[in-house]
């Protein structure tokens, strides 16, 4: 198999298929959604069959049990994938939606109509349940997908695919919408991330080790998820009750996830009032803390496992159930810690006060700031946007959590009535 | 000199007077572009003075007429620098303007931020006004800015330069707010495009073959500029005298700039009606034709040069008064050429048809989209951008004209009060 010519062939017919889609109603666009999510609820027992052979085929490679519990499907995973598919054929259609149309002093009209992007490569790891949530967010924005799942995923993807593919077909649509690349080759990827003439964007959804890699060597633009190194400021005019049901909420809700809080900051005025209530409730939970020497001191006796922090812990996204925590003389020290060693995902500040509550506001410069809020509703459905792709931690195009908007553009549109430059 | 080194250095300074400008109130950042416009305005006997070393060099050097009478500046085009700062101080600020705040099921307030880039790097050409420009548009967006302006202008740049500095000093901004590199070596472009951690957005300004060239290297993201092959198609339902205004409109109002028509498509039903006295009008400005065989054939008895127009003319960019005309059957025909040869930038229809001015808007995918109106139209200020530091062919981040709001990012900010995830 020549790699670069297929690949090349898919861009083609990628770029072909965006011309179509991008032209096709919001109804029919709906109509394959609700029909591939029966599709994959029909195919519920040859879905199971072809992950199982994923599945031997990943204790055999000696996948980890976390691994093979990511990659596994069973019948709410698949209803759950149907019910995603159905979701987002409910939302609005953000395609040929036009904004601030208005009269120029030249006489014309001037808006902005929202466009799709073309074509988006999807990259992604283990959970196959991504070839459906993908698939859709760009069939729903108007995008055609190429999409390359984890070899350790492929045949789950690919009868996944079949699905995706009959769904189009019945409802009339180029099956080329959405294409999954059938090799596991790794030249593929490569072929992907550089054909900037069929591929508008790129969206690598993994571990930081993927994101690094592809947007090192990738020349068509990419929107980067990376790791999410969220801090909790507890500042000195925090309400004290708040304060710990955020910051207990923030880390201990989900360990594994981008938006859980790894590090806690806690003003030096409120340290000794706060942070040893809030101990006993991690010690409950089994939290390991990396403390700074003056938090140490506050938390000595605590009754779970309770070391010094290095400078390196600062600088780590843990995702497990162990926190940093520092004492900071005020708010600006906290600012100016979360400016060091932020990842630019989301940080709260817990307070009260009216000052300090704009000025984190205004100095943070993270994707999501939040005030008196777990930094775990930092998600796309909790952000009314319906569903997400990812969360994007760049500054260009899209920023936070990448619903169907995200996958967009805009183009100028004018009015005119014979109008001409003077 | 350590050209690393010192684009670091740079880089460093631009990131720390970045997060400066983040937090500078709107009335200080137009206290600085004011003062700059009086600055600029007592120095001009100096600037001149800065401007005929540049001149001298370009002339011993060979440089063209057109390109001489790009780099002079005189009494006027200081004037019209000032005039331009002034303008942009008079606009809103984009920073911190916040938008769709709304209340979601769990009971948080979310909405979105408008935020600096952070730092932008612009690299131009010739034109020693984009020096001023250029810094104002970063400055009154919160952007730090780094400057690489032609080696042929550095006299001129740096004479701009220190007024923007003494600017700077005069109202109490950090001078690092924008740097003018003082280096002619080419070396340090290199860098300047690759440094992410110090450049967030890289803006090139200039030909084709400079926004190539640094494209291609960049490991940071460009806003680019390419070429306008713009189109203006007459429909079969056209209004003739709109039909003829326009197309005479958007080929002669200026041939060098990027939103001139390149190629006019004309529908077949139309074209015996309209071709010859709009040709008439062109005979009197001698525009020369490139015609396709069925044009050529109405058009014959042109008064001015009329041949055949070569499969390569479809592709070209004349920025001179050279026109290519072909007649198509029918809007489809226009639409799928426009698909095959336009660079995304502009294309206009003329039309009364309801149905073809909807398929037109909906199908054309370019920057801007017009209907009876003359390409000449796209451009920041007759949109109501205010300013512009480009217009992007690109369909990440911004697109069409490029003003304040595209030299911005957005950021997710949530207001709670002790809200958790359940």
């Amino acid at each position: 198999m020549d790699i670069k010519q297929y690949m090349t062939e898919l861009g083609q017919q990628a770029r072909q298929a965006a011309r179509v889609l991008s032209r096709t109603e919001t109804s029919q666009k709906n109509a394959v959604l609700l029909k591939i999510a029966d599709l994959l609820i029909e195919s519920t027992p040859k879905l199971i069959r072809e992950n199982n052979k994923d599945l031997e085929a990943g204790k055999n490679n000696g996948l980890d049990d976390a691994l093979l519990d990511r990659l596994a499907l069973n019948e709410d995973r698949i209803e759950a994938m149907a019910d995603g598919l159905r979701q987002i054929a409910s939302l609005p259609d953000p395609v040929g939606e036009v904004s601030d149309l208005k009269y120029q002093p030249s006489g014309i009209q001037i808006g902005k109509m929202r466009v799709p992007l073309g074509v988006i490569g999807i990259i992604y790891e283990s959970r196959p349940n991504v070839t459906a949530d993908a698939a859709a967010l760009c069939l729903k924005s108007g995008n055609a997908a190429i999409l390359r799942g984890g070899s350790e995923a492929i045949h789950s993807n690919q009868a996944i695919a079949t699905c995706i593919i009959n769904g189009l077909e019945e409802v009339g649509l180029p099956k080329e919408v959405v294409q999954v690349i059938e090799t596991t080759d790794r030249d593929a990827v490569g072929e992907l991330i550089t054909m900037p003439k069929y591929v508008d964007v790129i969206v690598p959804r993994g571990g930081k080790g993927l994101i690094e890699r592809i947007s090192g060597n990738a020349s068509v633009p990419v929107i980067k998820h990376l790791n999410g190194i969220c801090h909790v400021y507890i500042d000195d005019q925090a309400d004290q009750q708040k304060a710990i049901d955020i910051a207990f909420n923030a880390k201990t809700h989900r360990y594994g996830v981008c938006n859980a809080m790894e590090t806690l900051l806690v003003a030096e005025q409120v340290a000794e009032q706060i942070l040893p209530p809030l101990a006993e409730q991690y010690g409950q939970k089994q939290v390991e803390l990396r403390c700074c020497p003056r938090s140490l001191e506050i938390l000595n006796g605590y009754s779970g496992t309770l070391i010094a922090a290095s400078e390196e812990d600062w600088d780590t996204e843990y995702l497990a159930p162990i926190l940093s925590i520092r004492v900071v003389a005020n708010i600006d020290e906290a600012i100016a810690h979360i400016g060091e060693f932020s990842s630019g995902h989301t940080e709260a500040i817990v307070t009260e006060s009216y000052s300090h509550s704009r000025q984190f506001i205004a100095e943070v410069d993270s994707s999501s700031v939040m005030v008196n809020a777990s930094t775990r509703f930092a998600d796309g459905f909790e952000y009314g946007l319906g569903a997400e792709i990812g969360i994007s931690t760049d500054k260009i195009h899209v920023r936070g959590p990448v619903g169907l908007e995200g996958l967009t553009s805009q183009k100028f549109i004018v009015f005119g009535d014979g109008h001409i430059r003077q």
